[in-house]
This record gives structure tokens, C-alpha cells and sequence, in this order.
């Protein structure tokens, strides 16, 4: 090892790991639930970390060029609870640790982004972290090259645990992370042999730091319980080319006497006998939550290491012109440029005049192109579908992996890995991050999306080939499900336009509105719906009357996505037998749901309805109530053309206008609902 | 390189493969739609497998010692295709090649696994195949371990793409299978350097060879151009205690004159020049479809070499004793034992009188014991939550992964993989998987449990901790959207069992009943609501009365699982405000679908209907229609214990009951449906 000539360690390191140490042991006993095990094992680590590496400021948590620090073995939350309150963030009180996993606890179990300051992202589920940090990572790099390193230059550092590198998306995030030569980006990795089951051999043999390697990252292997060891390995990490993962070999459940080692040490309270153990053997004779002073102030002299230079920041941020200060500043604080709206009401309008029958899809590739063109913080990417998904418009070009430059990313093959990724450059700041792959796919991304939604964070799922219309790539390509099955998600809008109108609006309408979206776009070619121009933006409602019925409806008509030029038409027959239909395009449910109830009362109307959408009828008969029906797909696709499969499952103009005639001829001797 | 003494390799294998090119090119250029990429890059290497190493006999394709090939690269369909047509697997006729991608085409885009014999499992979204694999290795050690080698004795081939290598889900395939020293599996690596949006430099620098040597792999380069190279690692791959990587390069389009080696060649038929100059280039002066008889002699002979290896096979069978016989028989039919359901009847019965308060999985649990004490084809495992999700009852001994004995398998931190290969073991034949882990977690399955639901497999997804009930670990553990996402997918059944006794009788109807199924457990402790024996299974039919009104019915309250309890304290308080409740019990919701238009209608009666699941309401409004309501959880979660959250989001039975009556008599007035 090259001599790297650290300063050197507070001798009292050890008595604050176990300071540490403590909080979490008692904290999971207070609570009598929780997670001790992998905070005994990480606390010298994350000593370390928090005391002579990691870069921030404690009384400015958001402070944006501070290093981001990731816990994604998010069960060891009291361990990142402690760091914090010790460190000063001063909403992170001792009050809070004590009301770990309570009700409405900020300190839940898991860290969850906005509960407290100092969570970068919510981690749990395993896995998600470390693919989350490759995002923050990406993101560090792209507003480096685009305000300078200035401004901006920091770190990504991950804690992960075995769970985390099992689970595959680790990999998607490993590859991508090696591949983009991620070097500000450090992994430990909580080697400790040790899972709920059993130790590790139970169920893996990997070459941890092997595995790594072959995706071009740099390892080091260090003793986790050594802080100069581990103080060594992150001074070399630093000074890497290329992003580094440290296998620290710890012991989980370090200290408790019995415990230590065990699986069984994880994720229960050690009880009262084991802790009264654990202070014995670590020399700790302090009550729970009682930390001597020296201690909490070594911690909080730690803690409050980066005001100095966040300071000589503030006075960088100040030195640099108006404008470019204004624009660092709106795009950390998410504003929107000034004036935005109205350039989409124009080419709202333009799009409306123009009247072309175009795939769905390309027209949400124009509405991309339109606001990338005027918001540089959308950045886009694609799960190698970049022509198939059209999410890169002439606007943008390909990323160079070298420079940094460049706004539309290749995510390669790894669905999981984007949807990951771009939570974690949403939650950087400074970007709105969009990628695309096929609507099928979505299954693949599913859990990062979830977090996205429970995070609330401004990021863009784009999915094309949204139904059986894909035709010919057959059922494993034609989604079925999946609206229904996102719709069901709380916390996230699902937007499916009906034309090129729409779709910008809808685009719009998801970078303007705070909160994930998932964009669900046709490949087919639509007759466009949306030819007489509307300055209201309509999809902005969710749903709206796009053609009122000529006189007292008699039935409303609900479609979304390519099925509203088939509402539209269906009209068309019905009108020739006399009944008069109203036309609802409803482009995001639950943007209608939360429009005021008289609007959804006047759009709904009070006659009986009838739902069109080429997916699962699941969630739809919310509407159509004890009269109506929903034309849906309820079956798995197969074999053959758009066109044919839209036939067959009865999603035709003349099929479905003759089932609503017969269905509103019929309605006295209805059964009742549901069966 | 050893000397492998292989025998002469056939001079016309150049021709061979040439066959199979030109029926994939033909074939995607007849139908305009296709991937002919693929098969012409891998046509060399497919020739050798399936002419020397592939032990199979065309004329009977279910014959269960055949080694089992798995197209991962399922985009490349028509070289799948081709080979079953030229190895004279009577059903994949010429008219079926011709018929590629049209209307109900057995010859889908992608292979679709019932569709044709020969097609082992469907690929196509990617990674699948490879995972789906492991799971049939797996099972060919285990059926192995329990009737022998002289009856199970095969191997497991796979073809792989940069895609499907790239995709997360592969490392939990590879490491999994490293660990489990599966020696009989080898995978093809189409190393082609070649994604959709262009080279795989744009997207990975992964040292594949590495990455697969780190999970305890033996890796073999070769130019998969060279057919005695590609042979002599098929027989290096046979002969080694390792699974093996077989690193092929190729060039994508191999003999397209102008698109060879480009992406270009991947997704899109070549064109009638560039088919007319590769005719040139490779000497193919043959007409679309018209194979020399020569070739087509040497291909049939290919396909006929394993009838000898499979008549001896079939001596070996006749000569074992007639019980065991008769066992391996029925496991590779899959019938039933005989006499389960009087087992199940009498379980049922005393469960019933036991009348134990016990949480939900605990009963799930018992019922997969007693199943499995009957059914040594019921196998399980766990993504690392053994005893969480109780997956193993006493009954099963945890694999040892030297000698494959053991029910139990650890399948690591690996819910896709885990679920991708209990899909490989149902199609292999012989057993019944189960798997389980936290139900939040079923998201990162979710892409293998469609697959398991598009090919109709009998396996069961085990997911407990259901719901809010999952308490103190908060949002990022606690499903919402998961139940109404699993019901809108088709082909799958998902059960919510309330008690004990439902939980068996669910287990038992997922067994008993064909394809895959769901099965969703509570964490928590439920009262019994079964208590009094009942013959006839009634979970059985999806939903059935629990407890009628007493008198004629005011209000029907529908519940699943751990709400069922809720249902009938509620019904209870009803009872002394007059109002008269029936309860109705739903554990399967497609199961009730199936059943008679009339026993629907009097199950779910015509009084208002009211919905009480603690998880989205998505859906559910299909029995609620005009009068009525659901009580569910449209929102996440939080950190709380499992009865805090009940109440807050008021799903208590006096707060439903006090719904439920303010309802009632606020019929006259209510609002229109949807609002």
C-alpha cells in the first residue's frame, strides 16, 4: 500500500463507534423491534467515514455540493439515525431516536427520503441503494460538466450488505456504474458471512470483489473493525480512476456476547441480558441514550468538519455571474423557466392545426424534444430502445461517457438499473431524469418505481407499445396488466394520451406537477383526436369532454390512449341510430380524481358508461357503476397484427357501438352488478 | 486443450447451418416482421449442438431424460424454429415456418412454450431464459437424487445474448447456479458485441468470463464461426464438475453482405437484395423454404440419434419395480396422489375444532406440511425469510447441495431468480415448487410470475406479511397495490386465505387445480372465522357465504384474508342496530369468476354490497357498482404497529360498522357512481 500519509485518528474513534453502537442497540430495545445487528458491525466504519471522508455540513443538510451518503442495507437504519444526531442535524433529536418504528415516527424503520434531513433516498427493500447511488452518481458528473467542478464535485458513498449485491438489479447498477467509470463513486460492502437464514454459504459463493472487478471497478479488502485499515481504504478509494467497492470483513451483532456472528443478532432486539453483556465487553457503563459529553462533542466537531468549506462554496457559488448563479439556483430549487407554459400552449396549438396521424409515440418524442429544448434539466435515456421508444428527439444527443456531455443516456439492457438511476439523479437535484423501454418491460423496473412513488420524487417512466396493438412481437410483448396495475399504485400519475396533443400536454403536465409519472405511449399510428386548438390544456384535468353528445347524452363514452379515436368513431355509428354519446378522454385517472367533484360530476355525466382501453378491465368499473361496461382486454394477447388483435378481442367502432345499443336497449332487465 | 478424441464432425455443416440461416431469413422476410440476427449468428453453433451434443429424439419430444434447450435470446425464434423443423419434430411443419408472426401462428415471434413440442419454456423478455434454466438444472438433480441416475441423467443448454446478460436477473441465475455446482448446465454466450441501439461498447465494458468465474463458473472462449472449436467446448462443458460459460464470438447477420455484424441486422428483415446477396456470399443458390434433400436427410438423421439412448432409456424405466414406476410416472404426468383430497377433508375438519388463533402464515405453513407429507413432488423454498414466510414445515429438510436431498431450498436474496426457476422446475417436470418471501418483494418477481401466468405452469408464489398489518417496518414494507396488481394480471389465481382452515383448503386448490397461483398470508394473528366444519372445501369455489343474515339480507360485506374477522365482528354490531349482514368470504377472486352465473348471484345477493381489504380498492368496485363501498388503503403506509394503522385507516369493525349504517340510510341520497 502506498504511503497515503493520513492525519491522524482521534484516539477516541473506537468509544465513538460504540457510541454509536449503543444508540442503536437501545433504540431496538426501546422499541422492542428493529434491526441491531448490522449497525454494531458498521459502526467503526461508518466512524471513520462520517469523522475524516464523507464531505458535509451538518447545519446545512442540503447543501448541494455535499458528498451523498447511501445506506441501502437500510434495515441497519438506527446506525445513519445516530451519525445524524450525533453529527447535529438538529431535527434529528434524541427524542426521535427514542421513537424509533412508533407511529408516525420520522425514524421509521427503514430511511425514508423527507422524514429527516440527511436521508438521501429511501432503502429497504434490498438492492435499491447502491443502484439509487449510481444515479446520484451519474448526476454529479453531469452537473460537474455542465457548471463546472467548481460548483460541483462530491462523492457517492454506499453501505451494502449482502442482500443488496445478491439481488440482481445490484448487478444492472455494478455494470453501469463501471461502464460510466463512476470514480467518485465508493461501495463498502458489509462482508460480515452472515444473512436472516443463515451464514451466506447457506446460498451464495461469489468472489465478491471478483465480480466487481470484471465490471471494471477497483477493490480493496480491509479488516471493518480496523479504523485505520478502513481509513486507508477510503483515502486510496479517492484517489481511484474508477468507482471502488471495499470489502470490509466485519462481524455483525459486533460486541453483543452471545450474539455476535449470528444471524440471530439481525433483526431482533438483543435483549436486556445480551446488552448488559455488550457494555460490559465494549466498556460502555452509560444508561441508554446517555452519551458523556467529550464524545458528543468529538461527534459534533465532526459533524460541522465542512462548514469551512462549504463556506469557501458559498462565496465560489457568489463569485460567479447572475445568470448562471440564477440558473445553478432554479435548477437545484426543481423551479420551472420562467414562461414554459406558454410555449407549450403554442405548440399545443400548432400540433392541433396540423392535424397529422402520427404513433403516439412520436408525438411524445416531439413533446420531449419541445421542453428539453427549453429545460436543460430534463435528461432522458433508454434501455437499449432508443428508436423503438423514441425517447431521444434530435434535440438531444447521445452521452459521452468521457466528457459527461450530452443529455440522453444509454442505459443498456437493464430496465431495473434506469428506473434506479433515475430516482437517483431526481433526488441529486438539478435534474428531471425520463427513461424509456417497452410498456411490457415496466415489470422489470417495478420496484424502483414503487419507491419513486413513495418518495414523491420528479422522475419519468416513458413506456411505448402500450397494448395488444404492439401486434406481432406476441403476448410476451403486449401488456395486459400493467395499466391497471400501476394505476393501483399510490403516489404516482399514469398519463396514456390519445394523439400528439395530448401527449404534449400530458409531458407537460408531468414536469410541471410535483411527484413520479409513468408515460404510456402507443406505437401505433392514431387518427389524431385533438384537432381544434384548446388553450386550456385539457389532459392537465385527466379527463375531459372531448366531444359533448348532440343533446341529452344518452351514454358516456370513456377511452384513453389509441382507443379514443375508436370512442370517437363509435359516436360517429351510434349517432346514425339516434343516440346521442358523449366522448371522455380521460388521459390520467388520477389527475381527474383530483379535480373538484363538480367538474368529475359534469364529465362523468349521469348517463350510463362505457370504458374503452385496450388492457385489464380491472379498475375501471369505478365508473360504469350498475349500468355501462368496460370494452377491455382480459385475456393474453397472441400472434398477429395490431389491427387483427384489436378486431378479435371486439375494440372496433362497429363492435362497440353495437354492444352499447344493445346494452342501452337492454338496460331494464340488466343483472346486478358483478355478476 | 486436452485431446478430446471427438469423432469426424459431418463435412456438410457449413451446409447445415446454412440451412437454418436461410429459413430464418426467408421466414422473417416473408412475414416483413422479425429478428434475423440472431439465428444466422448462432446457425453454427446450433448445428453442433443439435448434431452431436443435444441428447434428444425428435419423435419424442416429451420424453423425460431429453436435455432440456432454452433459446434466452427468444427474439431469435426462427433458428428455435428451424431446428425442430429440420430435426423432424412432426408438428413444426414447413406451413408452420411460413405462418412466422402471422395471426395465432403457433411460430410466435417469440417461442411460446404449449405452442409447438420442442419449445421447453417461453423467452423472450430477457434474462428469463437463463434463470428459467437454472430451475430445470436444479430439478434434474433432485428427480435425479430421488429415482436415480439410470432414469434421470440430462443436461440443460441455453442460449444467451448480451441482453439477456445484462439483465440483473442473470447474476442471481449465474450465482445461484455456481453455488449449487449445477455441472450439467451450459450456457452459449452469443457474444456478437451488437445491442438494438448499437454496439454493446456503448452500454457495457463487463468482462463476461470474469463475472461468471466470480460465481464459480468454467468459462471457455471460442469463434463460434469454427465448428470444431464450438465442439470440442461442448465436450469440455460435459465434462466439467462446474456449470460452464461458453463466450462464442459472432458476427450478428452472419453472410448479410452489407449488414453483418450491425445492429441493423437485429430487429428488421433484411430486404430482398441484401437476402439475394447473402444467397451469393454463402453459396445458397436454393429457393425461400426449399432445403436440398441431402441436408434435410442429415438433419433428420440429427434428430433421430437419441432414439436408440431413448429406447434403452425406456428398458431401464420397464425394468425398475412396478411402485416406483408407477410414482415416476405419475410425478412426470403430474396427477395427483391418490386419496389427497379425504387427507385435505379430514385436516380441514380438525382444524376447524381446533379453532386456533394463529396468524394466517402459520396456517399456510401447517397446510404445505401436510400437502407435502403426501406430495413428494411439493417442493419448496425461500428467498432468505425461511422463517418468516414459514416455508418450511418440519416435514422438509433443507437442501444439501452436495447430494441434492432436502425439500427446502435456499434460493438466496433472490426473489426473480428464485421465481424464474420454479418456473424452470414445473416445466421440467416432477414437481410442484413453491417459493416465498415478504408479499412488497413480489414486485421484483413480477416479470417470472407473468411468464408462469402466460404459459399456465402449476407453481405457487408464496408471499406472506399482506398487508398494513405488517406494521413497525413501515412503508417500504407494507403492500398496497400488490393484491389489485396480481388479480389484473390473467392466467394467475391469487388467494387470500382468512384463517387455518381456509389457508389449506386455498393450498389444496393450488395444487389441485391447473396453472400457477398466488398465495398471500397475513403476518399477523387472526381470530378463527372457520370454526365449524364444512365438506366442501368451500374456498374452493373462489368466494362463498361465511355467515348469512339472520333474515332477509340488508347488506352484504365481502372480506379476504385477515379482514374476513373484521367482516364478522362488524356483522355482529350491525346485528344490534336491525340491520341484517350476510359475510361473505372471497380467497380467490378468478376462482369465484369460474363459477355458475347462479351461485354467484346468490352469494353475492342483491342488498348494497361492502368491500373490506386492507389494500387498494382498485378493482373491487366491480361488486360494489352503484349502492355500496369499499374500505381498503388507497394511500402508503407508515411507521406504526399493524393495529395503529387498522385504525387509522379506519378498517375496525365499529368503524365499518358505522359506515356501513350511515350508508344504509343514506341511500335515497347518494351520489352517482365514480364520484
Amino acid at each position: 500500500m502506498p504511503d497515503l500519509s493520513l492525519p491522524p485518528i482521534d484516539a477516541r474513534i473506537n468509544e465513538m463507534a460504540n457510541a454509536l453502537r449503543f444508540l442503536a442497540a437501545d433504540a431496538v430495545e426501546k422499541a422492542q423491534t428493529g434491526h441491531p445487528g448490522m449497525p454494531l458491525g458498521m459502526a467503526d466504519i461508518a466512524s471513520v467515514l462520517f469523522t475524516r471522508h464523507l464531505k458535509y455540513d451538518a447545519a446545512v443538510p442540503d447543501w448541494p455540493d455535499r458528498d451523498r451518503f447511501v445506506l441501502s442495507n437500510g434495515h441497519g437504519s438506527m446506525l445513519l439515525y445516530g451519525l445524524l444526531h450525533l453529527t447535529g442535524y438538529k431535527e434529528v433529536t434524541l427524542d426521535a431516536l427514542k421513537r424509533y418504528r412508533t407511529s408516525r415516527s420520522p425514524t421509521a424503520a427503514h430511511p425514508e427520503y423527507g422524514h429527516l434531513p440527511g436521508i438521501e433516498t429511501t432503502t429497504g427493500p434490498l438492492g435499491q441503494g447502491i443502484a439509487t447511488a449510481v444515479g446520484m452518481a451519474i448526476a454529479e458528473r453531469l452537473l460537474a460538466a455542465e457548471f463546472g467542478s467548481k460548483l460541483v464535485d462530491h462523492r457517492t458513498w454506499v453501505f451494502a450488505g449482502d442482500g443488496c449485491l445478491m439481488e440482481g438489479l445490484s448487478q444492472e447498477a455494478i455494470s453501469l456504474a463501471g461502464h460510466m467509470k463512476l470514480a467518485k463513486l465508493t461501495v463498502v460492502f458489509d462482508d460480515n458471512g452472515t444473512t436472516i437464514d443463515g451464514p451466506t454459504a447457506l446460498a451464495t459463493s461469489d468472489d465478491q470483489r471478483k465480480r466487481f472487478e470484471a465490471s471494471n471497478w477497483e477493490t480493496i479488502a480491509v479488516d471493518g473493525h480496523d479504523p485505520h485499515a478502513v481509513d486507508r481504504a477510503f483515502a486510496l478509494a479517492r484517489q481511484s480512476d474508477k468507482p471502488t467497492m471495499i470489502a470490509a470483513r466485519t462481524h455483525i451483532g459486533y460486541g453483543a456476547p452471545t450474539k455476535q456472528g449470528k444471524s440471530v443478532a439481525h433483526g431482533s432486539p438483543l435483549g436486556a441480558d445480551e446488552i448488559s453483556g455488550m457494555r460490559e465487553k465494549l466498556g460502555w457503563p452509560h444508561a441508554p441514550f446517555d452519551i458523556p459529553e467529550d464524545l458528543r462533542s468529538a461527534w459534533h466537531d465532526a459533524g460541522s468538519r465542512g462548514a469551512a468549506a462549504r463556506h469557501d462554496w458559498d462565496g465560489r457559488l457568489a463569485a460567479i455571474p447572475a445568470e448562471k448563479r440564477a440558473e445553478f439556483d432554479r435548477r437545484i430549487s426543481g423551479a420551472l423557466p420562467a414562461g414554459i407554459e406558454d410555449v407549450v400552449k403554442r405548440a399545443a396549438d400548432e400540433t392541433a392545426r396540423a392535424a397529422e396521424a402520427i404513433p403516439i409515440r412520436k408525438g411524445s418524442q416531439a413533446a420531449i424534444g419541445l421542453l428539453a429544448s427549453h429545460m436543460p434539466e430534463l435528461i432522458g435515456g433508454s434501455a437499449d430502445l432508443t428508436g423503438s421508444v423514441l425517447t431521444r428527439p434530435a434535440e438531444l444527443a447521445q452521452l459521452d461517457t468521457d466528457s459527461f456531455v450530452g443529455r440522453h443516456l444509454p442505459f443498456g439492457i437493464r430496465e431495473h438499473g434506469m428506473a434506479a438511476a433515475m430516482n437517483g439523479m431526481a433526488l441529486h437535484g438539478g435534474f428531471i431524469p425520463y427513461g424509456g423501454t417497452y410498456f411490457v418491460f415496466s415489470d422489470y423496473a417495478r420496484p424502483a418505481i414503487r419507491l419513486a412513488a413513495l418518495m414523491g420524487i420528479k422522475v419519468i417512466f416513458l413506456f411505448s407499445h402500450d397494448s395488444i396493438g404492439v401486434g406481432e412481437d406476441g403476448a410476451t410483448h403486449q401488456p395486459i396488466e400493467h395499466l391497471a396495475s400501476l394505476r393501483a399504485m399510490p403516489g404516482i400519475r399514469v398519463y396514456r394520451p390519445a394523439d400528439a396533443v395530448e401527449a404534449l400536454e400530458c409531458w407537460y403536465d408531468a414536469v410541471a406537477d410535483a411527484g413520479p409519472s409513468v408515460m404510456v405511449v402507443a406505437r401505433q399510428k392514431v387518427v389524431p383526436v385533438r384537432t381544434t386548438p384548446r388553450e386550456d390544456l385539457p389532459s392537465r384535468r385527466g379527463g375531459y369532454v372531448l366531444s359533448e353528445a348532440d343533446g341529452q347524452r344518452h351514454a358516456t363514452i370513456l377511452a384513453t390512449g389509441s382507443e379514443v379515436e375508436i370512442a370517437v368513431a363509435a359516436r360517429s355509428i351510434l349517432a346514425e341510430s339516434g343516440i346521442h354519446a358523449a366522448v371522455v378522454s380521460m388521459p390520467s385517472v388520477e389527475v381527474f380524481e383530483r379535480q373538484p367533484q363538480a367538474y368529475r360530476d359534469q364529465v362523468l355525466g349521469s348517463a350510463p358508461r362505457y370504458v374503452i382501453e385496450a388492457g385489464s378491465s380491472h379498475g375501471w368499473h369505478r365508473y360504469t357503476g350498475d349500468r355501462g361496461r368496460v370494452f377491455g382486454v382480459d385475456t393474453f394477447g397472441y400472434s398477429g397484427s395490431g389491427p387483427e388483435l384489436y378486431a378479435e378481442v371486439g375494440l372496433t367502432p362497429p363492435a362497440i357501438a353495437e354492444a352499447i345499443l344493445a346494452d342501452l336497449n337492454g338496460v331494464a332487465v340488466r343483472r346486478p352488478p358483478g355478476s
